[in-house]
């Protein structure tokens, strides 16, 4: 079974992918892609084995095909869509974040309560949080975003099950608790910080002694 | 020694001793913390124990005196400043975030090629990238965030490094290699997104099952 840190890499070996491609690779050994991911090589060919995916050790891979059996396992072989709820400066930085749409991920349309906020002519539109449940039975959105400020963070969290939304990415500074059919990964840019501030401060140390 | 798991729980414990501190409780159960932060009494107890940090099982732990001692730990006894290398929406909406500067996380100040983008009389000042590296160096800052495009980015740590800053978050869509006596934080939006794509995906599989 997958871990996280497994769907990170092989997030990571698609990143790299993506690029060599681009340069016109054709062909990319597990030590490239080790480097690139900033692991081991053995650890590369783990990850493959682990999903199916195979390759030649000595020959290396087609850069086309293992694309092609990495999106499969990322369901990146076909568009997912996300709503974000909470049009304030993260939820805005995300809907006008360049990087995911050329990745068959799509941010389709924002929801506030905030009537000032609305914009249907928008790119990506912007919705009275009243019309979130039509929009996502309509449009069959499995996806959300939630970027509110973290007194209103669970509310919105039903809210988003009760339209059928079953994977969220949860800004609000406040740890949402995973229903049992749902995914919900809480990103806290604070707690980020912190993380970096605690390991600079032990690696300093350490250099010190 | 501390992992980066051990260190995200402790934020959450710290999280939530904050907002019981507002509601003027004084003394908190390992279970309360437990709940806030989504795991076991038994992992609080033993994420406390790892840092010497004392309390009384039965009798609960002092809210007061519980921050203090992992306020200690998260090197948040004192303001620790960074500075925001890319001014575009990710940068600009970190830098207006609002949960930053009660948490003694201070976002002094940005930093951008584009001379458009420049305020020096801004609440937090946007300066030229050549400015960097003497603020840096007068301000004595430890922890920078990058918010560049992805093919800037290796550049930018670079200089960075060069500076003197030693704790790095990344949002730059590249995963980047860390230094010896650095640590760096890479934080990419779509591999998130991917992550919850995946996840999503292999529970509603399981329930068909």
């Amino acid at each position: 079974m997958a871990n996280k840190s497994c769907i990170i890499r092989l997030s990571r070996y698609r990143n790299a992918l993506m690029r060599l491609k681009a340069l016109n690779f054709v062909k990319v050994f597990s030590e490239n892609l080790a480097d690139a991911a900033r692991v081991t090589a053995a650890q590369v060919r783990k990850d493959f084995s682990l999903f199916g995916i195979s390759g030649n050790r000595r020959g290396g891979y087609l850069v086309e095909e293992l694309l092609e059996q990495i999106n499969r396992v990322l369901g990146k072989d076909k568009l997912q869509k996300f709503i974000v709820v909470g049009v304030g400066n993260i939820g805005r930085a995300l809907l006008n974040y360049p990087g995911f749409k050329k990745n068959e991920i799509e941010l389709v349309a924002g929801f506030d309560i905030d009537a000032s906020k609305h914009n249907r002519e928008a790119e990506v539109p912007i919705f009275l949080l009243e019309e979130l449940n039509d929009f996502v039975k309509d449009n069959g959105i499995k996806f959300g975003i939630i970027s509110v400020p973290d007194f209103a963070a669970q509310q919105i969290l039903e809210l988003m099950i009760q339209t059928g939304i079953r994977g969220i990415l949860n800004f609000a500074p406040i740890c949402l608790k995973e229903p049992e059919d749902c995914v919900i990964r809480n990103l806290n840019f604070e707690t980020e910080l912190e993380n970096i501030i605690y390991f600079t401060n032990v690696t300093e140390k350490t250099e010190v002694r």
